[in-house]
């Protein structure tokens, strides 16, 4: 599926360059990657992340499931297949933002390690920062804002992580959000410390 | 193939607005979408429109066919239907990068006047740019860089525009850049003087 199909294209290298993008924005590019379970807080913690760096006058977007299944990827659905190639798309399109100095908050359930590895392995030294927004399955269902739980529970809906599918939890994350048990505020102020203590603002 | 495949979704409302983001890069989003045949100078143009929108210290990007083509899209022929799929998805990205108030330059054939304009339906007014960089078959076949004219001429390549495959020009396209007769700078400059003069720069 993901085998190089076009001939006769040559990659061209762009007059502006990554690190002249950085120089302007001050800060470098990176991917941001939260992954978790349903209502586990990934895009609630994203956008307090993204709230917080746009304050502070830095470039940051915010990629999530909501959004781009309506828009890049409304062609597909939640078979494996689909979701590996949500994944891909999803990677490839933050990579370009990274590419271009933002810092891309990318916030998906993302279940299945190899497909998290497979953008891991597109991103440079440093460009890709997995963060594992931890809650249980039981605080989850507690929360349950849009009711899923509830309908996954009665069947409702087939392939719902936590409940008939599985979550492979990152092994080595960058960062992990204990969302059992803090607030979203304190999550997205571990989040800023660690862009902080690990020199991606260079101004 | 574009219909809406998964249920159970709702949209987010981002917490920093595009009108937020505007204030902060001092400019609006927008697509400024390049068309026309290979070798007509749509990637020039467009990576030399975004070296002058740099050195203004203004946020732009360039997506390009060569670029998209080993990354997101990849796994693309370029049949009629990957044809379309291609130019939606780039269509969707672009979007994404408009939202967050770049200037996002894009360079690609995209023959078909059907698949443009499904691009501009998904942007709000004055979101889509439409620049048609006019340049004969005759110049960009004597111009053929990477030699893919004369090997269309032999059949080596199939379907290829302009050749074997119709390009359909822009209607109505916000600019038209005269490819057969003008350089590369004084084309960029046009481009920078629509932007001015249509009060895309706020600061």
């Amino acid at each position: 599926m993901t085998e190089q199909k076009a001939t006769n294209i040559t990659r061209h290298e762009h007059n502006v360059s990554k690190e002249e993008r950085a120089k302007l924005n001050g800060h470098k590019g990176a991917i941001l990657w939260f992954t978790g379970l349903s209502a586990c807080g990934k895009s609630t913690i994203a956008n307090a992340v993204d709230h917080k760096l746009y304050l502070a006058g830095k470039h940051s977007v915010v990629l999530d499931g909501d959004n781009i299944r309506m828009g890049l990827n409304k062609n597909l659905g939640f078979s494996a297949e689909d979701r590996a190639e949500n994944i891909r798309r999803i990677g490839e399109v933050a990579k370009l933002f990274s590419q271009n100095a933002s810092l891309t908050l990318t916030a998906f359930i993302s279940p299945y390690r190899a497909d998290r590895d497979k953008v891991r392995e597109i991103m440079g030294q440093g460009e890709f920062i997995e963060i594992h927004v931890d809650a249980s399955v039981e605080t989850c269902e507690q929360r349950d804002p849009k009711g899923l739980y509830k309908k996954a529970r009665a069947g409702e809906i087939k392939n719902f992580t936590g409940i008939s599918d599985p979550y492979e939890a990152p092994e080595k994350p960058e960062l992990v959000l204990d969302s059992n048990r803090k607030g979203i505020e304190e999550l997205a102020g571990e989040v800023i410390s660690y862009l902080q203590n690990h020199g991606y603002f260079t101004a």
